[in-house]
C-alpha cells in the first residue's frame, strides 16, 4: 500500500477541522483507494492560538515555505485565505515541486486560477478548489463531470450565506438590516470586524467568475460587469415585495446572452412560490440549466468547517483514486476568452420604489417620465404614509432597458417631491 | 490519440438519443478527453422501426452476442432494459470481454449489481450505472465523489417522476387518479400499455436500493421492507391533505435506523412549505444527510432520453478521462451486508381517515380503540357529507408504532358504522 505525505497550511477554523477529518477519515480512504494518508507537516501563524482540535505541534513549521526543503509531500491543503501573498507562494511552490495542491481559496482562484492551472498543468499535477464555491455543495465537480458533455448556457444561485441568511431574518424579524447584521456576526454567520467582502457582493463575484469558467470553459474573465451588494435594501423594500409575492435574494448570475459573458451580482426579487425563492437562511443554492439535461439545482451549506472539510476531502479522494485532471477540465489552450455583454443593453423587469411627497401630480410626473422612455408599468402600488404627508410609490415594470431606467430614476430624483434617491432592484 | 471503439445495443428512445449525442458531441469529448470515439457497432430487435434519429444500417447487428466476435469494442452501452435475459448476457460478455459497460438498466443493477460488479472488478472494466437512479440528476457520482467521505446516515427523496406528475396533476385538477393517469400516458409520462412497475413503487424500490448500496456502502439488499405505490391514492385524501398543509409525494427512502438498514417506498405527506414538498411535475428530488456536509439536495429532470443521455455521458467521460472505478464505490470484499430494519417496530406519525355513517357515538368508537393502544390524535377534522349523512372522519396522530395503527384500523373497520377500509398514509 502506497502511503501518501499530506501538508496542512493554514489552521484556521478550516485547517483545523479539517485535520480532524483527516485523522478521523484515514481507515474510510484506506478502503476506498487503497492509499495509507499521513499528515506530516502543518503550517500556521500561531502555533499556540487555541483551537477546537489539537494540533500535533511536532509536524509544525512557522514558514510554510520550508515544508518542501524539509519533507517529501504528496498533497498541500492551502487553507490560509487571502488572493496574493503567502498563499499564492506556497501553491505555486508546491505545484513545481509536484506537489498536488488543494485550496478553499475562491480569491486566489479567481484571481490567479488561470495563471495556476496552467502551471499544474505544466508539472502534471492536480489543482483542485471545489470546496470555493458553494461549500458543501460538489457544484465544480458536477460541472466538470456529471454535466460534462451538456451544453451549460446559465448558471446562477445563491452563493453567500450571510447575505441569504440576513435577507431571511429581516422577512422573518422585520428587522431593519444594520440590527440584522449585529444577530450574524454574533452567531458568526458574518464577519465579525470587517463582513464587507460578503456584503457588498465580492465574494459571491469570485464564485461567480469560477463557475462561468467552468460552464463556458472560458479563461476567468478580468472584467466586473454588475456587481451590488445588499447593503441598501431597506426593510421596507422586503415588506413591499413581499406583498407583491416576491423575496429579495442576492443571486450570482453568469449567462452567454448573444454570444456573450454575462456575469453579475445583485439583489433580485424573485417569486416566492420559486425553488430559489424557498432557499432561506445560511443555505446555499446553485441552478444549471444546459442541454439536454434541463435544469439541474443543487442545494446545500455553503460554509463553515464542516461542508468545506466535505469539498476538500472529495478533492483529496479524487487525486487518490488517481484522477488526474485539467483544473478547468479542459487543457488550457482549449480555453476561450469570451468577449464581455455590453451592460448598457440590459433589458430586464424591475422593482422601482419612489418616496414622495403625498400631493397631487407627483404620481403623474413619475409614470409621465417613464412613459417618455416607454417604460411600461405592470403594477403600482402607493402607499401613503398620513403621519409625514409623503408616500412610498413602488412601480415594477414591464420589461424594458435598465439604462433608459436609470435615466428616468436621475431625473426624477431631481424634483423637489421626491424625497430621497429612488431604489432599483432587478427582477430575476 | 487513442481512439475508442463504441457499441451501443438497445435503440428505444434513449439508446437513439444517446447515438445522436455521441454523434454530436465527438469533438467536446475529443477537448476534454484527448480521446477520439467512434461507434462500431449498434444493435436492436428491429432496423427498420421510425425512430427520431437516422441509424447508420451498416453498423447493425441484429444480435448483439455477435458485436464481439466481429468488432474491438472499448466502451459498451446496453439501453435494452430489463433485469434477465438478453441485457444481462450482453453486459456479462462484454465485461468478461474486457469492454467497459455503461447502462441505465436500474432492474438489471438493482438485481444483478453485486454479481456485475465483482464481475468488472476481476476483469479491472468500469461498470457505470449513473443514468439508472434520477435521470439527469448525477447523484451517484455525488455520494461516491462528491460527498465521499461523509458518513450517510439517509437517502431519500422523489425518485419515479410518472408518480410526481400524477400526484401534482391530481392536486392541480381536482382529478381523480385514473383520469390523471389517462392524461399522463397521453403525455408520455406513463407507459401506455402497462405502468404498473411505475405506479406501484417498484421502479423507485429498484433506485432506493443502488442509492443505499452507494450511501451505506452496503450490498444490495433483497429484502423489500416496504412498498407501496399510488394507485389507492384518492382524490379526497389529495383534498385534506391540502388544508392541514401538506402535499401528497412518492417517496423513497433509506436510512440506518439502530444500525439497520430501513429501505422503503410509499406516499408520504409532507409540508408543504418543505423542500420536497414543492417539487412538482415530472421532476426528481435526492436529498442526502450526512456529516460533516449537513443536507444536500439535487433537483432536476428524473426521466427522458435527454436527461438520461446526459447521465450516459457523465459516465462515458469518467471512463475516457482514466477514472477506473469500483462500481459502488469500494471493493467488493469490503462491502457490508447489513441487517435490516424489523418494519413491526417503525414508530411514525400517521394520516388516517375513516368514511363512516354520521350518527352519534361514532366518533368515540375511533378514538376510543386508538386510545386504547396509546396511540394520541394531535389533529382531527370531521368532514360532513349531509347529502348521504356520512362523514370523512381525519386523524393526524402523533408518533405512533404503526403495526399498532394497523391492528386499530382492521379492528375499527369490522364495525357496521365504517363504510369502507380505512386509509393510511405516512407522514415525512
Amino acid at each position: 500500500m502506497r502511503k501518501i505525505n499530506i501538508a496542512v497550511v493554514g489552521l484556521g477554523q478550516i485547517g483545523n477541522y479539517l485535520l480532524h477529518e483527516l485523522n478521523s477519515k484515514k481507515k474510510d480512504i484506506e478502503i476506498k483507494t487503497g492509499k495509507l494518508i499521513n499528515v506530516v507537516a502543518i503550517s500556521a501563524k500561531n502555533i499556540n492560538k487555541k483551537r477546537r482540535y489539537k494540533i500535533n505541534k511536532k509536524l509544525f513549521y512557522k514558514n510554510p515555505l520550508d515544508i518542501f526543503k524539509h519533507e517529501k509531500i504528496d498533497i498541500l491543503f492551502e487553507s490560509i485565505g487571502l488572493s496574493g501573498g503567502i498563499s499564492k507562494k506556497v501553491v505555486e511552490k508546491a505545484i513545481i515541486n509536484k506537489v498536488h495542491v488543494i485550496t478553499p481559496n475562491k480569491a486566489l482562484i479567481s484571481k490567479h486560477g488561470d495563471y495556476l492551472s496552467e502551471l499544474a498543468e505544466i508539472h502534471k499535477v492536480n489543482l483542485e478548489f471545489e470546496a470555493s464555491v458553494a461549500g458543501g455543495i460538489p457544484i465544480l465537480r458536477t460541472i466538470k463531470e456529471g454535466l460534462a458533455t451538456n451544453k451549460i448556457f446559465k448558471v446562477y444561485g445563491i452563493l453567500n450565506g450571510t447575505c441569504n441568511y440576513i435577507l431571511s431574518q429581516m422577512e422573518k424579524s422585520n428587522n431593519q438590516f444594520k440590527e440584522v447584521l449585529k444577530k450574524a456576526q454574533k452567531l458568526g454567520y458574518a464577519e465579525p470586524g470587517n463582513p464587507k467582502l460578503d456584503l457588498n457582493g465580492y465574494d459571491a463575484f469570485a464564485k461567480v467568475r469560477i463557475l462561468s469558467a467552468l460552464a463556458f470553459n472560458n479563461k476567468i474573465s478580468k472584467k466586473k460587469c454588475l456587481m451590488e451588494g445588499i447593503e441598501n435594501i431597506s426593510l421596507k423594500d422586503v415588506e413591499v415585495s413581499n406583498k407583491l409575492n416576491f423575496r429579495i435574494k442576492l443571486l450570482g448570475i453568469s449567462e452567454i446572452v448573444d454570444g456573450k459573458l454575462f456575469e453579475r451580482v445583485h439583489p433580485c426579487l424573485v417569486n416566492k412560490d420559486s425553488y430559489i425563492g424557498n432557499v432561506s437562511g445560511v443555505m446555499n443554492a446553485v441552478i444549471t440549466e444546459g442541454e439536454p439535461v434541463g435544469e439541474s439545482v443543487l442545494q446545500g451549506e455553503g460554509a463553515g468547517p464542516g461542508p468545506t472539510s466535505s469539498a476538500l476531502m472529495s478533492d483529496l479522494l479524487s487525486i487518490l483514486r488517481g484522477n488526474i485532471k485539467f483544473p478547468f477540465g479542459i487543457p488550457n489552450i482549449k480555453r476561450k476568452s469570451i468577449k464581455v455583454f455590453n451592460y448598457d443593453n440590459y433589458i430586464n423587469s424591475l422593482y422601482l420604489r419612489f418616496e414622495v411627497k403625498d400631493k397631487p401630480g407627483v404620481l403623474a410626473q413619475i409614470t409621465n417620465r417613464l412613459a417618455l422612455k416607454n417604460i411600461s408599468v405592470e403594477r403600482l402600488i402607493q402607499i401613503p404614509n398620513y403621519k409625514n404627508k409623503t408616500a412610498s410609490i413602488v412601480i415594477i415594470t414591464h420589461k424594458s432597458k435598465e439604462l433608459d431606467a436609470q435615466h428616468c430614476i436621475k431625473a426624477i430624483s431631481k424634483s423637489k417631491n421626491i424625497l430621497k434617491y429612488p431604489t432599483l432592484i432587478r427582477l430575476l
